[in-house]
């Protein structure tokens, strides 16, 4: 029988989720006073499971582009949500420094994006919550570089990046968290349940938990996190040096200190240029370029899985369409 | 790229969506005023979100057997529950007919399970819920036989067992239950949210959607619904004829006329045996056959994919098994 057909409760699941857990810990370096939890529901769902749970009184967030959005929205349905800082003004271009983050009084938690897959911005450094417990959506950057996990009360990514297939989401939370999930909480909308059932509560999603312990295996035959970070800094570098040395033709859309390692974001002189980059890239084997219509432009999503060749070759192809267009 | 690799914004998903979409309407009889949602959770989140969403004043609660028990714990912390039926004192073995059913002055919804899994009793007729929105987990017995698809107003069931990979829930609902979803519900519990953005409100389980529309296609060409109930019901009759021509070596846990089509519970003389037997079978190719901590005995789980064979297969098992020992 295939992973799909056994059964969760088998002996032969048990080692599977062990495996993805282990991979988890040992490549981001999770301290033993934090749980690693495979939930379904994708980032969405924490949007409103990390309030439900846990604002109590108010919660600070910080917004940096569309996902911070969409977490506010679902976080102002519970309760007092206090937007500390928004870089929605100036067009999602660009993160806050540490020191530029003012805390409330007491909030319950912060909540932040680390990487806005739609503008292209990425925090280079651990939101520090001094004292207060920081909660952070990593999907579209998590394994991708080496984080401080003792920053962070709550870290949870949708698996569908950098992790594993589409439809498991990954939370690592703190001890001190689980003790704070209200009495009586829907049981699939409570961590403490679910920490309790190691993930298996109900039925998870066997085959994507068995995916997920094949890519913890792959990254750590890479040479793990750190050396996945240097990869993913090269493969950005030589796109955002395409981008910098064009005379102008191409412009990034993220302000240089803020540039994701992940999600490439820029324009081009119009939007008849941009769509006819988008047809010839296309035509040319490179998948999914065009930007989100919020922010227009090209998109080059380099995750973890897309290969420093793949990045190079995209180069050439934008060397060559600036040749003929520029 | 595989259906694990691509976007589910792109073009080659819509086609996978529409098809296994397509495939549960065709094979369900699904009428026009109904949705077809994948979600995410399992069968377990619906235990929560259905009270969330419909129960306002009372809802209606058969009980007969572990998963409406849970189902109810689930509703309970959302508002008033009326248990208007349980066979917990009996230790569920049996199903009420519809006439011993007394639904409450207007609740908001009569809820049930079609099929136990652990106890392995079955409803042999659609609930009629006298103009009442009737809600049911059908998740291990949906698409097993044909059903009066319009007794409904919402049927649910975690995919894992009939329908595709775990990971994925099916939920078919009226169109006017979606109209009764309270405003400013959390978008990824909001049913009317999912429908209107076809199951894509977010990244869906887009591996275990591609799967079912395969099954889709697999029970297609098997003659459908209805000639897979031919086949289930002679599966089901072989076995418990071998039960009931043990001499009462083998006993059933159902009364008769409950007895499910899907898990054939039975105990043996005393436990020393049917550890033995557990043991026996396990080493003879049949797995996972122990029958659940609060039943115990022996289940025999013989879902659609399995076959005809597997079940004459155990059958044999069972006389040989009775020869040496009975």
């Amino acid at each position: 029988m295939s992973v799909m057909e056994i059964s969760h409760r088998s002996k032969d699941f048990e080692p599977i989720l062990e495996s993805a857990e282990n991979g988890i810990r040992e490549l981001l370096n999770v301290p033993e006073n934090y749980r690693i939890l495979f939930l379904q529901g994708g980032a969405s769902l924490q949007f409103s499971m990390i309030p439900i749970n846990f604002l109590k009184t108010s919660a600070d967030y910080v917004i940096t582009g569309a996902w911070g959005e969409k977490a506010v929205k679902e976080a102002k349905k519970c309760g007092n949500v206090n937007v500390i800082f928004s870089t929605k003004e100036t067009n999602y271009k660009s993160v806050p420094e540490q020191d530029e983050l003012n805390f409330s009084q007491n909030p319950d938690y912060i909540h932040y994006c680390s990487n806005e897959t739609i503008d292209g911005v990425e925090f280079k450094y651990d939101l520090d919550g001094k004292g207060i417990p920081v909660i952070c959506d990593a999907s579209s950057n998590i394994l991708s570089k080496e984080i401080d996990l003792e920053k962070y009360a709550l870290i949870y990514a949708g698996a569908q990046k950098n992790i594993g297939p589409s439809g498991v989401t990954l939370v690592i939370i703190r001890d001190d968290l689980l003790e704070k999930v209200p009495a009586n909480q829907f049981s699939m909308l409570d961590y403490r349940a679910i920490a309790k059932n190691d993930s298996m509560l109900n039925t998870p999603n066997t085959w994507g938990i068995y995916l997920i312990s094949l890519v913890c295996e792959w990254l750590k035959n890479k040479g793990g996190v750190k050396a996945m970070q240097k990869i993913n800094e090269e493969k950005a570098k030589i796109l955002y040096d395409a981008i910098d040395s064009s005379d102008g033709f191409y412009s990034g859309h993220a302000e240089k200190e803020a540039r994701s390692l992940m999600n490439v974001t820029f324009r081009l002189p119009n939007e008849d240029l941009e769509k006819q980059f988008v047809t010839e890239a296309t035509a040319n084997g490179f998948d999914g370029i065009k930007g989100h219509r919020s922010v227009g432009g090209i998109r080059a999503s380099i995750y973890n899985a897309f290969p420093q060749e793949g990045c190079e070759a995209l180069i050439e192809f934008m060397r060559d369409f600036t040749n003929k267009n520029g």
